[in-house]
């Protein structure tokens, strides 16, 4: 019998959980849907606190360990969730047996890999030890951006030619496997995002605004996308609380975001935030906006 | 008669002077090529000390002022040079008769347009002044980069391999008007360089990699090329002695820049710095990079 909304299944769920917050927001939705995750937290990556959900810390090259932990916790579907800062390094990976076949093309990815290239390879690696790897909005589809805005505020015209420089950006930076999110100020583009996050992106903006290098008299956005090859299956862009309140600090007049293809977290919260400060949150559909909404 | 070196000319050289240290770089070499330059230094911009040099202080946007300085002066050549990082308010923009037939198309420009637009702009209203607008490489013909190694030092297969990670995205930026620089480590761009400038970035690196974010047994190299479509008379992308410091505090392991179209500052002290601290300097020829080279 299948669960309540639910693809039907007869084991646990785990989530592999990298760093910030969003694993946390993840596992609190899943349970609200009436499931019971597994925690396998990734040492020195993982830094939620996960009382009061069955969890182990283990190490990401360890999937001798994390193979074993599906075995003896009755996993099935898997979620991979949060930032993985630290790349493992060869001399980390343990292999299990099933997995050794492929270290060959592991030790080629962990060389030269993109991003996205070192999360195919996990998930190779977590589906040949029997799990399904499955996407965070497969469990939870709400936490998916709707089209259209999300709060009381709408982009004005300015706001809205921001949003297509931001677009052209962050396509040009997802298509070389760089980052997601971009910030454009009076029609340019003045931040990309790299390895730092779009955290301390936000914040550089902030320095150069304080700084007087951008105009004070034009407010500007932040664009988040999901790189055109991505797996969906990887974490989506997501935005939450501290993405609105980074913003504001940036003096942005709003954020956009991929609808059905990035990660809102606790919404209630964010959507206060963005009305109380004037920012509008829109969910913009990439192919509608290339054709000039 | 032509003097040394020179082509013929009966004006004065004009340097208008943004921030950094590179327009007054361009000045001295310009002297020991023979010429009194008179610097016109942009106030809230120009931060070098013209003490020793013919110079007055103006506003960006005072075409007027600038204009009259022309003929007083006799200036019939002109450098721009260093960064200007305010871009001017329309209403700070003071037209001359010569080119108020201009403003419309310069008030849609600093409205919308790049960095390229904006110079592009800036170099129509000084010709529309009767001067020629030239590239600080047409005086000082030896602070271009040469192609192949500047120092000591070579790149290795993995740091060739970056280079063209660094390329990819430097190429992918340029197009977009947006910056001219990449940082790239094991194959991955980590840093994208936007309105914070090269220095900024290489800081960034520098606290990514403290903060273990960037592997330690990995080096990386900074990319530096013009965009695609740059006007070569605007400051062509260039390197100094910090840029090596900078990329040095990053743990990079070289820097490469586009042969024939980056200007190489202090060249002597650079190329000393770079020798000590191990790091290779290269200029590559983006056509011969591309096929492999």
């Amino acid at each position: 019998m299948a669960v309540h909304g639910l693809p039907q299944s007869k084991g646990r769920l785990a989530i592999i959980a990298g760093a910030g917050a969003l694993p946390h927001h993840v596992a609190e939705a899943a349970r609200r849907q009436g499931e019971d995750p597994f925690i396998i937290a990734l040492s020195r990556e993982a830094d939620a606190d996960w009382t009061g959900f069955d969890h182990t810390v283990l190490a990401i090259g360890d999937f001798a360990a994390i193979s074993r932990t599906f075995a003896t916790e009755g996993i099935d579907r898997v979620v991979l969730s949060g930032a993985v800062r630290r790349r493992p390094e060869w001399r980390d990976i343990r292999p299990t047996f099933r997995t050794l076949a492929k270290v060959p093309s592991v030790l080629k990815t962990l060389m030269s890999g993109g991003d996205d290239a070192v999360l195919r390879m996990a998930m190779d690696l977590i589906e040949a030890s029997g799990a399904r790897v499955i996407g965070a909005h497969e469990v939870v589809p709400d936490l998916l951006a709707d089209p259209g805005p999300l709060g009381a505020h709408s982009p004005t015209d300015d706001d809205r030619r921001d949003i297509a420089a931001g677009i052209a950006a962050a396509n040009a930076l997802g298509a070389l496997d760089v980052g997601q999110g971009a910030v454009a100020v009076g029609g340019r583009v003045v931040a990309l995002e790299g390895a730092e996050g779009t955290d301390a992106m936000l914040a550089r903006v902030a320095d150069l605004r304080a700084d007087g290098r951008i105009s004070a008299r034009r407010r500007g956005v932040l664009v988040k996308l999901c790189k055109p090859q991505q797996d969906e299956r990887a974490d989506l862009p997501s935005i939450g609380p501290s993405t609105v309140a980074g913003a504001e600090a940036a003096g942005l007049a709003g954020i956009a975001v991929e609808a059905g293809r990035a990660l809102v977290l606790e919404r209630p919260r964010l959507v206060e935030a963005a009305d109380e400060s004037g920012l509008f949150i829109l969910g913009i559909e990439r192919d509608a906006w290339k054709a000039g909404r």
